[in-house]
């Protein structure tokens, strides 16, 4: 089969690799289905974070399930089956907990952009539809993998209540679905923080109620305008900089909450600053799996439509051009298909 | 009237000073019944926060209400009341949100280690008792100004629920009164770290089930064997040191909950160990007004009693002893009576 592997900062390769096979009992191969860059997967991309050996690339992922280990009873071959990049075997402490990103079997997915894939604990990661989807509910369906599931999640950490207002910090995809999920979860105001013209576009087409382009303390200033002064009840922080914290930290009421999504890079919090904000912190990898059934569910009913933060769609071989549009911010996200 | 007068670190004296007066129509003045020395007020006593000029010491207070401004009409001279270190309109929006220690309007209490004392927002600050309680009363109102609410905040802001752990880091006045709220909040388990006999002992009294005398990743690995090995539910920080954090946020199981009420000194938390911990974290001055009127019904009625954290009762005028025998861990709190 072939797949991507990044070499160094900017040089991604569509190569030959060998086909996965299942190794543990509780593993599954699956046939990709679509599969796409993410944000996260820039920081090597742009050299801020080493990338060391030559190694593939990718964890987000649907496809149908191929074969599956004696021990995996909850899909069978050619089941359309959504996954999460971190897998779990969804019955530890952490997993029962609702915490299947902790979960103490955990493996971080890595190999996604390729035509197979090998899922490790398959038993607790992957959930199947009962019908093969349409073509068009693929990409939603994509999303929920990864971006729509950490928006989802952010919006839970930051206490997204029904008539609350929310301020989503990040207009990338898992900024752009931390939107929907505000929505969902029932704010009545949600101000996006953007400042390119079809981020802000789609933005207020999943509901976004203010855009404010502002950033930095200017960008608090605003917010703070907007919300009587004192600041929001939950902030998404959806970047992972120390000044996307620091924008996120200052915007929230004493009281309300930060979920922070973005991965932390070269990020301190100062344990004073955070004492007198009486601001709550909570963040992570999404614990997607504890979501995919009632995500899935809103996709297929029509409820939502996150697979729209794929703005570009390659094939799987153009791998390369996909890492290429995001870096230079004229994709939001690309999705490819093997 | 008389008071304590801070000079440099382990200078404390009892002097002449001027007679509290209403300054604005908001204010009362107080006299006082009970005052005491707080864990906080070591820091300058030890030469850890800078003193600079010599100043009036002291937020903790009981008293009865001699004089009230013109917009003061909740509480009346003659009564009995309990205020907060923090004072509050409890009219702004971060009062009506339930975060009275961030008011708009905010002064901390610094002169309460005094015969009399002014208390600004008097109207939103003061809660009166019905009648003056008995005199075996007034040490645990008084810890409820301050000990008992920050302690309750802890475990609130740790999210303590019904059937789950909880543990205690730091076994002064706060973090012993931080096992009463854990009680009382319907932990099961509730594990006090103190390598102190007279501490664990009050803090089994006071419902702890389990001590654990070590400190630092032995004290974690500690609390792992006794939570199933993936930590706490809930943990209540009441030092503020970045030793006592680390242990706290160690302590704790992925979708646990910190609550830090110790005031942070040289903290910082990694951004990036805190995303993959999952640990929700919040802190802050206590919101003490919030509290007061079922912390004090819960005094009055027997329910609890955090008076039992004075280990040391003196008049007012030896407050200096008050202050040294607490640094040198000779008592947990002294409680003052002029």
């Amino acid at each position: 089969m072939r797949g991507a592997v990044i070499h160094s900062p900017g040089d991604v390769r569509f190569e030959n690799l060998d086909d996965p096979k299942v190794i543990e009992p509780t593993d599954a191969v699956i046939r990709t289905v679509a599969t796409c860059v993410c944000g996260s997967d820039l920081w090597p991309y742009r050299g801020l974070e080493p990338v060391g050996d030559p190694h593939p690339m990718g964890h987000e992922y649907v496809g149908i399930v191929e074969e599956v280990g004696s021990e995996v009873t909850g899909v069978r071959p050619g089941q359309f089956v959504v996954g999460s990049f971190a897998t779990s075997d969804n019955t530890c402490a952490n997993c029962l907990n609702g915490w299947q990103s902790s979960c103490l079997n955990r493996e971080f997915m890595s190999t996604c952009q390729a035509d197979y894939v090998r899922i490790p604990n398959a038993h607790g990661t992957l959930v199947a539809t009962d019908e093969h989807p349409d073509a068009e509910m693929v990409p939603s369906l994509l999303a929920v993998s990864d971006v729509m599931g950490t928006g989802w999640y952010a919006a839970l950490a930051a206490e997204v209540k029904p008539g609350s207002t929310a301020v989503v910090v990040g207009d990338g995809a898992v900024g752009l679905c931390g939107v929907i999920a505000a929505k969902e979860l029932g704010a009545e105001r949600i101000i996006a923080m953007s400042r390119h013209a079809s981020r802000q576009q789609l933005a207020l087409e999943f509901g976004a109620t203010d855009i404010v382009a502002e950033r930095g303390e200017e960008g608090v200033a605003r917010v703070k305008d907007l919300t009587g002064g004192i600041g929001a009840d939950s902030v998404l922080e959806c970047v992972g900089t120390a000044g996307s914290m620091r924008q996120a930290l200052h915007s929230t009421r004493p009281g309300g909450n930060v979920g922070f999504v973005g991965v932390p890079h070269e990020v301190a919090i100062d344990g004073q600053e955070l004492f007198f904000s009486h601001v709550g912190l909570r963040g992570g990898p999404a614990p997607v799996r504890r979501f995919l059934p009632y995500l899935i569910d809103r996709v297929l009913t029509g409820r939502i439509n996150p697979g729209k933060v794929f703005d570009l769609s390659l094939p799987l071989d153009q791998v390369a051009e996909g890492y290429k549009a995001m870096d230079e911010r004229r994709a939001v996200k690309a999705l490819l298909k093997p």
